[in-house]
């Protein structure tokens, strides 16, 4: 094991943070996220061999939401290539919400802004592989798979209630499909995406994710190349610059650590390994799992981001 | 000497990028800007012991115009502490433009989005301690002086011409006054912040510059501590999200290394030391000044921007 | 009669005026639009006992398309009452375009400005009385049936070429929809507003039309009161202030005639009966309807908009 | 006399609407205006032939504020010709606040939409003949004698005050200056503007200007034609789709008459002579001055806002 902590001393962070779940609330726009303990608070650190340290809340199961935009393009450019696929999609952050208009219709034609704003995330899961909205899911599963060991399946209530509440990401899409920027029809490429949104995953498989996003797409503890170093980079750097909404900014520059949430709480974190110039390496890098569901404004979870900063702080895991 | 590469493999790339001088043009707003020679194109990368490589057109001088944003914000938050100046101006990218006032009056009565801006730069310059625009003037050459060695001077004609030309940073910071997030008086803010950007450097001082901000703030050549970790650490931050203008997520997913860029076609650009989990440390650390008057669109040297890329990508210059 | 030009005068304007049909084009986004003759010119006026003046390509028939914004805003509030109406969108001029997102988002959750744009056009026929979308448009129906004289008929193929592309409508109508603004099924509002939009008039019933808002809703041929004087009022306020797309007040200050456009390249007008203080009256009210597919990047007729401004200017018809 | 009510009919209107002033508060921005006494409300009305009905709070004299806006505009017409003016401004209403730089961004470089909106009042003001500031100023005060019969003055504490607070109107200008728009220095632009925002005047006086615009340009008492009948259409086309702030659109359906006001309270409106096609006239034409500082977030009066739509709906005063 490498970890730079032991479990009581996680376990106290996870203590100390708690209390900030009441600084938010869980996401009220569907009943199943709505219901979620939002005193939760849960965290998986994974190390390079596989290991892991857990504690809190940890033993839990949610849905993927906004993290699984990450994984999309991901999983699109590993197959197209990121050349393809910066053509449909900008990799530009934006101060506006993830669900504006205003920026798209100020600057239209303009292709989205980046992937993790919602006009671009729609725009990339239209594009995954595959004739039907069956096949392309099923690719995108396979891809999930592949990075963590099995098959997670989709909340079909959750799933449910996104389609029937996405008037706003409805406005989005017709708005792109009018701009000649998404190829699928509407409302299959709405599918297609709110399927990916509400796949369920477990703590220790984000870490898992986040660890080999660290290792730049190698997954360390089998030496298995699951997509190349490039879109790593650039998904570590969309995870930087646009991963944590409209406070991507203020976590980078409290954290430091490439990283993505979403609306139930989950955030996946990776923490590439770092060594200093006397050759020593504090860390021979994590993938990091959090979950708690009270998120706040922005859309990220209140002690989950607070917990990610003093662990940051406290093991000098910022890439900066 | 710890360089990768030799000063002929230098020359090398600087041959290869000149031609995409032919991509931008100088900046027109000015004279002394715009009657630069848009074909120059020159570099100086420093490492941990002041050894430097200098290729293509490395002895000129021209005005920091941006690049000071990124220095008065270090300097600045040196003084008063980060805290104080986040009470000001925030963090965040934003996709509009560097001198829009459309997120500004949208998120009104918001501090501005981040110290890159023109916004936040003019709100951050009026924060300089000193009573009168002579001290905050002078105590940022002395803030300079202590980076590099020497003090620099204003060249008094382009800060005669941006002077005279600034319509469009007077209605920012008019705007700043009206929303109350300016305590300094309009024109001297613009005063100060406009002496700022007029300021004359050299490409081995910005090299210097770029080798401080790698090393956090301490210059390893001398062992001197100038300014805070975490002051350095946030300007990292906030020259890879928004160093570059509006293509800093472009910049960052292609090159990968903190820098900052001004109208004048400079570029400052900070490459921390990394090492590999085997130990080994393909590099130590860099400072790099680029100098390549012609700029893109977005305010960036055409060729210093493909150089960088160049550099970046043969010799893993890229912190992601 | 008592029409103050003849037959031969109102062609001598139509034959001046018919060149202007080359600054514009047919609307392109539909084939039915699309293979309009663009070189075509027609006028209708009708006066308070029904007679006509006929000239140019008059004996023509077309879609409604925008005209029919103002008559399910005068149907709904000769339904419900103005009040009622006024609750779901204001009666505000916007200088964003007429499928603008922008002003909606940055004012939200604000109604729709008013009802001649798309977004509160929608929200208006989503109110048309009844409980299914045949039942609403049979009462639309039947309302033009009373202005008309006859029972107009949907034409088929718009209606199809209108849904399969109405992305950006669709877009507004969920944008709507999320803001709690549209109490209809988007799909539904949707069909209910485009096929108000592809009825298919005669020139003599758009003027016939215009005639009955000159006379505050009573059909002056027959006496027969139609619709209230205040909703009449409201709906030239709304000609005026908005009734030309985003040449409106252009358009007023060149015309001064309430009136309203559509991308079928008609127009509806209504000249109110004047009278000088020395008692003699130069005109009695007219209704007017025009003809001419070359539209200009507003939407409005270009040929059209000119001949109106004419016959205004020769005939002292504005209400300024 | 010609009036259609008796002084004590509009005292009683007067007593009726002056509870509307609790509805409001005086413009808090400078000392002068925020210590207006917010509950008064006055009426001068004034027929064709120079009589006067005077009620409540009559006797009072106040700055001109916006209402200069559509008396410069008047009067650079008639100076320069509408055409000449209309390359500069255009006469769209929007639907953003007065002082938005938004719309003006989002369409640059486009001329300013309206004279009525601060850019555009900016960019009028500098339009004014004469070569120096005391040129215009005076060449404005002469037009202004010539339509009230005396010299109006300068209020010195007025000006002083929005000279030092005018942060928001120079960021318009700087920004206007910048486009290219405004040929003047932009400080000699906002001190003629602000000098014409300053001028005092009373109830009697707003009459008289507001029975001018209402008979095109000829005093009706004297006969004295002061500005072009094209000048005045376009003036009242100008009150009536922007005249009263945001509210535009819902005075002009709930009053329906050519109107413009001021944040200090003034209403200056002009009742055109109308005549029925019986050849009645219920009016032969009619000036209105309302005074009533307490203003509500559009900045128009309350009470004098609901004075105006009581009034002309007894008395049928709708030009629609």
């Amino acid at each position: 094991m490498s970890f730079p902590f032991t479990e009581e001393q996680v376990t106290h962070y996870i203590k100390e943070n708690r209390s900030h779940t009441i600084l938010g609330q869980t996401a009220q726009y569907i009943p199943a996220l709505a219901r979620q303990d939002s005193s939760k608070l849960g965290i998986v650190v994974m190390d390079h061999q596989g290991e892991t340290v857990c504690s809190g809340d940890w033993d839990v199961s949610f849905t993927l939401q906004s993290i699984s935009k990450i994984l999309s393009f991901i999983s699109v450019c590993t197959y197209y290539g990121i050349e393809s696929v910066l053509e449909k999609v900008d990799v530009e952050p934006t101060g506006e919400a993830f669900n504006s208009i205003i920026p798209f219709e100020i600057h239209r034609p303009g292709k989205p802004f980046n992937p993790l704003i919602n006009a671009g995330a729609i725009t990339v899961s239209s594009m995954l592989p595959g004739e039907t909205i069956e096949d392309k899911f099923r690719l995108f599963l396979d891809f999930l798979e592949k990075l963590i060991g099995k098959r997670p399946h989709l909340d079909e209530e959750v799933y449910e209630s996104e389609w029937n509440t996405a008037h706003r990401n409805r406005a989005l899409a017709y708005y792109l499909k009018e701009s000649n920027l998404l190829e699928l029809e509407v409302e299959d490429a709405l599918a297609i995406y709110l399927k990916q949104c509400s796949i369920t995953v477990r703590l220790d498989e984000l870490a898992k994710i986040g660890l080999i996003i660290a290792y730049n797409g190698v997954n360390p503890i089998t030496g298995e190349k699951i997509f190349p170093k490039e879109v790593a980079r650039i998904a570590k750097v969309l995870m930087v610059t646009c991963g944590m909404y409209n406070s991507s900014g203020k976590f980078a520059a409290n954290v430091g650590i490439p990283a993505k949430s979403g609306v139930s709480g989950g955030i996946v974190a990776s923490v590439p390994p770092t060594c200093l110039d006397d050759h020593s390496c504090p860390n021979q890098g994590y993938g990091i799992g959090v979950y708690g569901p009270a998120i706040d404004s922005n859309g990220n979870s209140t002690a989950g981001t607070m917990l990610l900063s003093q662990l940051s702080k406290a093991y000098d895991f910022s890439i900066f």
